[in-house]
Formats: structure tokens, C-alpha cells, sequence
């Protein structure tokens, strides 16, 4: 059993056909849907990519694994996927983005050359990498590693000091023959000037076929990590061209939203990319274009499956598609993935075993509270690995993919650190206390915000989450009840982290370490406990 | 500036002069107090040796380090005092114990060999040993580190297979000429057979005037940690005889207290070791051999303080002391160090800042609810090394000596992990909800018992702790204040460590990193908010 695990960055579970999408189709990830299980109600556990991310391949929550921004270094010690496998002899191969920010400083600490092979390990946060792209490469960020890319663009002719920003993220107007910039929203309309055989993501799809190539009968997991379609919103022809205004969906929101009370929501409806984002000239430039990037990616991810099918890779590899995070596209008044709004946390999954006990669940949805912390858990599952509860936060999976009904979390969890955004700074909000909490339990969305009151949607009533509910006292109960929840889930142990429950319960049985002497009054009684006392003593 | 650091273990607070006792004199102790501040509001984060010493440590809460009881390793890559002070050229020196368990396999993970320096440092908590000595080297813990103590008292004639065991932990009976153990209670009244010039507590002395006489100008730490008055309770004479039944303080508790409803309290009542401390002949026979035991390490302080005084060290180095925790010693019908009682979760601790700013505080008490986490960031104020409030939980007691009032905390926070006690299989809790946390606001100490009523006391009307009013409907006000303290300090950062403020702030002033390109529409949008497209576009 291999494992191909796929993600995408920034995509929306509504933009694809099988999640219901009408305005796009993506027949590629809809069939790999017809094979597998739909969650439809996966959730990330940070709406943003670092802490997403770190929360995919740690298995563990934002608030244990502490990386809840981007840029945050994940601290070293902390386990990842890739340690779980390599103990159990499966390599976990690396080929695209992960937003990984390396805890040099910690490294140093520990003794840990950050050049050494074990240092460039936990620097790319437990993957083998053999292709590292975090896309963006703007001369901003000089440790986005795109340097192969890079090179491959120079390899094809298209040269230049920075060869992604002036090919992947530079269009031509066809109409005056000037370069415009992808980082321009106005551009969104017109094509980059990659063409699309050596886009980013045609680039990416390529790799990942060679590291599947490359691997031999050893098991393996693959993550690959697709750049798209986040921003930059500039797409290769024809997919610049594929849908226009005509095509996009409505925007969801309604003019109630922009008089809400809460002051958070007030301040992020404040920021500028909110404000760009509400417009209609922003939507209709570059919704198409987010679209087309989708179809770019299902485009390619059926170029993989053929790959797979010829090389009979699909019989013996388990393969997951999901996405870091959606994308608010001006709903909710809302740029950016910010907050919990079902367009922002909430991410297409599915997960297809090609093994027969899998059969039964081919082409179902599951409606289960799952979060994007239980694909470790499932990979673990998937290569015969033993759970590690005290480590792992998510669950696996595999019960659902296989007809059974486990027992299960009764509430999905998603945490959002905002102190480094302008919200925090308008209301002059410590930066300790920026903290976003979001209680789902299948009906009900409740999210805490440290010192606000908080924020409730019905989505069996309003699924759009138009109407927040969170200051109406007729909702008490449900404020209460969530509110429990949350601390239910704020007490439990995240760091207890060094022993399997077997050692612990071992200690409970006075095995583990055996023959404590606590309070016997003489020999009979510590006898009588099994706590023989020296030869040398009398008593 | 040095600082030397003293702890000793299971020690009760009100059994120094200085916090009142009048059954034991504690001179040197007490002369002590008199140079400095006295807390009369010192808890620490765990009444358990390891989960409290790890929080002393690296100065975090036990939820944050995960090392919530003994044997429990404290996870690879958490920062500890040792690396804070190492940084800043200042040594940390341990003689003494520490409780310390090592994830080892946390260090094969990265790659770190624990033979190595810095697997070695790693292991024995970032202290540079100079000798490590837990104590109770029982043949069941090989791992408990006692071979120089062992080595010395060989060197003294003291031989056998176990120096300790057959020495320390043995005593004569002069009637009889029995060797009798000082596992078994009963025995406690006799002297150990070890000299007290021998004894742990002088040995451990003596090596710790020794280290300081190594060092030189260069500025150091030393933790001189004791093991007594930890059981065994052996004392070596004359120690053994120095009090005796009628010297001892009565009990405090209650025959109200063993009708308790709480199922918690119920099965720890029924613990072996609680109703072996509950009989008189236990308390007749132990508590004056504790006596003794502190009495002999505050006889041995008096050589140490000698020491200081005549090197000139007193000038130029703060003297802290404190316990790891208490022992119930029969109070409240219990043993050891369980629960949160007064006894067993408040310590004694005193801190001399020997420079002129500290002088109008000399001899005072403080009442601020003061935390064991708090000492490495005030060891890090000591030395002038910058505050680093993203890692240490605690908080500086500086201000305190300086005669300062600063804002501070509300409330002490202690925790107990009682997944490997009998009270938990007793009552058929799952290993991962043994979970206790103590909120103290300085009147109210409010228990939380997962899937159980909370206990509250109210040491005001009842410093005693004789009655629980946690079901008491009366004080529905006070619980529901106390929680929502317990339900504010779970959710707060503590796993946010790889960033300190100023960087966060920088990244939030959009500094760091520059330039991200988020929403803009156009280039002259891009250019007021700062963000220059590139040379090569048009727009």
C-alpha cells in the first residue's frame, strides 16, 4: 500500500462538480470522488496555510503544535508525519508546498546543524523533499524556495533575474502587447505568459509522476502540494479565458452583514483586501480566473490518474485530495481565507482505498465532524502503523472508508491566530489575546472571540451563515452548550506527548517502575504489596 | 550576579520559623527570610516532584511541557532555564536532583545521540551536571542517579552492593542490634547508620561549596537541590531523636472531612498510603524524624551560609529557596503529596537580592499569588537578560524585592495528573480525563475535577481546608467566578514559542516579511499601500 496524497491550496469544496459545484465541472476529482468517500464536513484546523498546514503534518491542533501563522516556525521536537513513517520504514516524499518555517533558533539549541541531513529533515518539517515549491516567489520572500522552478522556466527559454514572477505571474495585454503584473487584480482576465504545458502546476504534476516513478517496491507516501489556485490569480491559456463574469457564481452576503455589531467582524470588513474583494470589478476579474486555475488543476490531475491507471499505481496506492483552506472570494463582504465561514474552513476531501473492503463506500459522502488533523492518523492506519493517540489529535479515517460507524468527535475545531493582521491592530487588542475559536458540531458553527461576544450561524437554517446569531439571548442555550464544548476541548492534555497510554497504564498497575515503596509501616504490610524489603534488614 | 538556587524536597512551608512554626527552629532559614522577601503565597504548578521541577525548569505550566508526572520525559526541544542562561554566557549548574527523565526517543527522532554533549545537556534538563543525585536508590530504579553519593561513602568505609541503601536507608537498632529499613515506617525513629557528616544533606553541601569555589568571575547559577526531608524518613543522628511524639503538631482534619461526598476525595481516601499516614503510630513515628531531616538541612544551610559569608560570595549573589512541594503528613487523612491542600501545594520561598535596590524589602512578606514558574524569569532578570514571555509562562519577582507593585496575575494555577494513581482505577476514569486543576485567587482555591463537582475552600473563614464547598449551591457565585479564571487560562497561548513579541508586532506592522501582495487591484493601489510592482510590468 502506497499512499498519494494530494492538496491543493486555497480551493473551495464548492468549485467542484462532485461537491455540487454547476458553474464549473471538474469531471477528473469528480470521478476520483465516485471512488472513494466525500467528507462533507472536513474541516481545517486554521483557516490559513502555515497552521493548516503544520496541523496536517503533525496531526495535532494549532494551540499544541504553537505554529499559528504563517511564518511561525514549528518547533523543533514536534512530530511529524514524516518521523512516524520513517520509524516504520515507509518514506514520505515531499514534492511541492508546505508552507514550513524552520525553528533555526531551536535547532541551534538542540545542537542541530540545519545543513545536516537530520537538520534539512525537520526544517522541511519530516518531509523528504524532492521538490520544495511554496510558490509566490516575489523578491519579498527570499526563503520561498522556488528555485527549481526556476530553473526548469530557464531550461525552456524563459529566462530573466526572476524567471517565476516574469513568466508565471506576468500576462501579456494582447491588446497593447505590455506585460502587466499577476499581482495586479485588474490583470486576472489575461493569460501568464507561461504557457500552460510549463505552468506551476503542470510542472508540479510531472514531478510527482517522476517521484512515483522513482520509488521502487518499498512503500511511500507522496504529498504532493499543489501551489494553485492561490493567488496570484493569473491563469495560463486557454484557462484565463475559460469562464468570465457571465460564469461566476453569486457572491454570498447580504447588505445585513455590513451592519454587524461585533467589532471584530467590523474591523476585518475594514481591511483593504475585504474591501477589494466586495467589490464587483475585483469578483468578475478574478473569479474567472480562480476558476480556470481549478480546471488547469483537474486538467492535470487527470493526466496523473492516467499515469496511475497505465502503471497500475491505482490498484496498490491509497489517494487523498483535499486543500489547506478555501477562499472567501468576496462572500461575506471577506477577502482572503480569514475566519470560519464554510467558504474559508471548511475544504473538499475525499479519500479513496482501492482495497475491496472499501467497495461498499465507493462514490458515498460521509457527513461525520472531520478535520484535516485525522489524515495522519489515517496514513499511520493505512501502512498497518499502531495509532498514537498521545500524540496524534486526529483520527483515522479508515473505519469510514470501510462501512463501520466509530465512534466519533462530536465537533469539528478550527483555531485562527489574527495578531498579526490589521483587525488586531484597529481595536487595539493585545496581541496575546487574538485568539478565534470555532466550535462546529454538524448544525450549529459557534466561534469564540477573546474578549467579544461571540459568533453563531445555523447552517441548518441559514446555510449561506448570513445571520450571526451569537448576540441573540434566544440562542443562550446553544451559546452555552458550545461554550462547554470549547472548554471541554481548552482542558485536554496536547503535551502529555512522551508516553503511549500502554506505558502510562503500565505505571497505573505499579509495574512501571516496579517496587515504589509508599507508606508501609513495616515488612508484612510492604509484603503485602509486593514490595519486598532489602536481605540485609531484619524488618 | 550569581545566583544560587536552593530547593529542597517535600518540604512544608509552616515548618520554618520564619512562616510561623513554633514546634522546630529553623535559625538559618530564618535568618535568611530576614535578608530578603518571604512569599507567603508560593505555589507550585504540580504537589508532584516532576511535573512541579519541570515547570520550575523551563518556566511553563505542566499543560505546556507535558511532563505531568514522575517518569514522564519532558519532551525534546523544550527550552529550559539552562538554555536560556547558557545563551547569555551565564552556567547553570546542577548538584542535587532534579526528577529529570529524558525523551531519548525524542533525541533518536532528531538525530541527537544522548551520550553526546549536547544529548547529555538535553537529558539532564539543559543543567551541566555537576552531580546528579535523585535520591531513593532503590535497586527497582536503576536510573536514579546516586553513584557519586554511593562512590563517596565507600571512599568512607561505607561499603556494599547498594552504599545507599545499606547506609542511608539502614538503621541500628540500639536495643536489639537488628539493621531495620527505612522503607518500613516503624522505623523511623531510629538513626540511620550513615554519620551525619556523611549524610546525603552534608555530602550535597559540601559538593556545592565546592562548586561555587570552582567557579570564577564568570556569572553562574547554581541549583543545589536537596533530597530531604523526602522519604525515606531517616534521620542519621542525632537528628533521629531530636523530637519526638509530643512535639509534633496535631493533625489538621476533621471527621467531617472522611464523610466527603466527592468521589474524587472518597477514593483518595482509600489510598494504601493516606490511611497508612492517617494512623498516630504512622505520624508518631515519621513526623519527628521529618523534623529532624529539616532541621539537619537547615543546620547544614548554616554551613553553607558560613561559606558564602566568609568567600564574600554573600555580596555578589542572590540566595533563593524554596521546595519542589509539601507532604501531607496525615493531614486531611492523607499521604505524600497529593491533591492541593496548603500542605502539599504552597511552598515555602524566599529570595535575597543581595544589591541596594533590594534593601527596603529585607525581612518583608509578600501576598501575591506567586508561581515556582516564576523563578527562571526572575533568574533571567537577575543576570540582565531580556524577558522572554513567549516561552517562560512565569514572571519576573523582581519588582517584589525591589519594593515595587506590579501588575501581576489574579490567580495560582496548579495541576495534577493523576492518570497513573489508584484513585484513578479505582474509579474506572479514562487515563486522559485524570485531570486536576487548582485556580487560587488568595481567598478561594477552586478545584477542577474532570467529570466531577469542583471543590472550593475558602481559606479566609477556614485557612485550615476543612470544608469543601464545592457542592455547596451558596457558593454557586464564587464557582462560577473561579471557572471562568480555569476556562480563560486554558485557552490562552503556550505552545506559541518560536516567536518572541517584537517580531510578531513586526509582522503585524507589515515589516516582516515586506511586501506581501494581498487584494490590490491596480498599481497605483499596490504603491500606496507600499507594495512597488516590478520593474518589468507596465501596471
Amino acid at each position: 500500500m502506497n499512499v498519494l496524497w494530494i492538496m491543493s491550496d486555497q480551493l473551495r469544496w464548492d468549485y467542484l462538480g462532485c461537491y455540487g459545484a454547476t458553474h464549473i465541472d471538474t469531471p477528473n476529482l469528480d470521478w476520483l470522488a465516485s471512488r472513494g468517500v466525500r467528507f462533507d464536513r472536513a474541516y481545517v484546523q486554521s483557516p490559513i496555510c502555515g497552521p493548516s498546514r503544520m496541523s496536517f503534518y503533525t496531526g495535532r491542533y494549532v494551540r499544541s503544535h504553537g505554529a499559528t501563522w504563517n511564518g511561525f516556525p514549528l518547533r523543533v521536537g514536534e512530530p511529524t508525519l514524516g518521523d512516524h513513517l520513517r520509524e516504520a520504514g515507509v518514506t514520505c516524499g515531499l514534492v511541492g508546498k508546505t508552507h514550513m518555517t524552520a525553528d533555526i533558533e531551536g535547532m541551534r539549541r538542540l545542537g542541530i546543524d540545519p545543513a545536516s541531513p537530520t537538520g534539512r529533515c525537520i526544517a522541511e518539517g519530516g518531509f523528504e523533499v524532492f521538490v520544495r515549491d511554496d510558490g509566490t516567489n516575489h523578491s519579498a520572500y527570499p526563503s520561498r524556495h522556488a528555485a527549481d522552478y526556476d530553473a526548469y522556466l530557464r531550461a525552456h527559454g524563459m529566462d530573466g533575474d526572476n524567471p517565476w514572477e516574469e513568466w508565471a505571474n506576468t500576462a501579456i495585454d494582447p491588446a497593447t502587447g505590455e506585460m502587466r503584473s499577476g499581482w495586479a487584480l485588474e490583470n486576472s482576465h489575461l493569460p501568464a505568459r507561461v504557457p500552460k504545458e510549463h505552468s506551476e502546476t503542470a510542472w508540479l504534476t510531472t514531478r510527482g509522476i517522476e517521484y512515483i516513478e522513482a520509488q521502487g517496491d518499498a512503500p511511500w507516501l507522496c504529498h504532493l502540494s499543489y501551489i494553485k489556485p492561490h493567488w496570484p490569480y493569473l491563469a495560463p491559456a486557454p484557462y484565463h479565458a475559460m469562464y468570465g463574469p457571465d460564469d461566476i457564481p453569486p457572491p454570498v452576503r447580504s447588505a445585513a452583514e455590513r451592519e454587524t455589531d461585533h467589532p471584530l467582524m467590523r474591523a476585518w470588513l475594514g481591511a483593504a483586501y475585504a474591501q477589494s474583494f466586495s467589490r464587483d470589478a475585483v469578483r468578475d476579474r478574478v473569479v474567472p480566473a480562480y476558476m480556470g486555475l481549478v480546471k488547469e488543476l483537474d486538467d492535470q490531475l487527470g493526466r496523473l490518474f492516467d499515469h496511475l491507471r497505465d502503471s497500475g499505481r491505482m490498484d496498490d496506492t491509497m489517494i487523498v485530495f483535499c486543500s489547506d483552506h478555501g477562499d472567501n472570494l468576496g462572500d461575506h463582504w471577506l477577502g482572503e481565507k480569514d475566519l470560519f465561514y464554510d467558504c474559508s474552513a471548511r475544504i473538499p476531501l475525499i479519500v479513496v482505498d482501492p482495497r475491496d473492503a472499501a467497495d461498499t463506500t465507493r462514490g458515498t459522502a460521509c457527513e461525520a465532524p472531520v478535520e484535516g488533523i485525522d489524515l495522519p492518523a489515517t496514513f499511520l492506519d493505512a501502512f498497518g502503523i499502531a495509532p498514537k493517540p498521545h500524540i496524534l489529535e486526529g483520527r483515522s479515517l479508515m473505519p469510514w472508508l470501510h462501512g463501520e460507524v466509530p465512534e466519533w468527535r462530536d465537533y469539528a475545531v478550527s483555531e485562527y491566530d489574527y495578531a498579526t493582521r490589521e483587525a488586531r491592530t484597529a481595536l487595539g487588542i493585545d496581541q496575546r489575546d487574538a485568539r478565534l475559536t470555532m466550535i462546529f458540531d454538524g448544525r450549529w458553527k459557534y466561534i469564540h472571540s477573546e474578549g467579544h461576544r461571540p459568533m453563531l450561524f445555523d447552517l441548518e437554517t441559514d446555510p449561506d451563515e448570513l445571520t450571526d446569531l451569537g448576540g441573540d439571548p434566544a440562542h443562550g442555550d446553544q451559546i452555552a452548550r458550545l461554550r462547554e464544548a470549547h472548554f471541554d476541548w481548552a482542558r485536554q492534555h496536547h503535551s502529555r506527548t512522551t508516553l503511549p497510554a500502554e506505558r502510562i497504564e503500565a505505571m497505573a498497575r505499579g509495574k512501571e517502575p516496579p517496587g515504589i515503596f509508599i507508606g508501609h509501616w513495616n515488612r508484612s504490610e510492604a509484603e503485602a504489596e509486593g514490595r519486598p524489603l532489602p536481605d540485609h534488614v531484619t524488618g
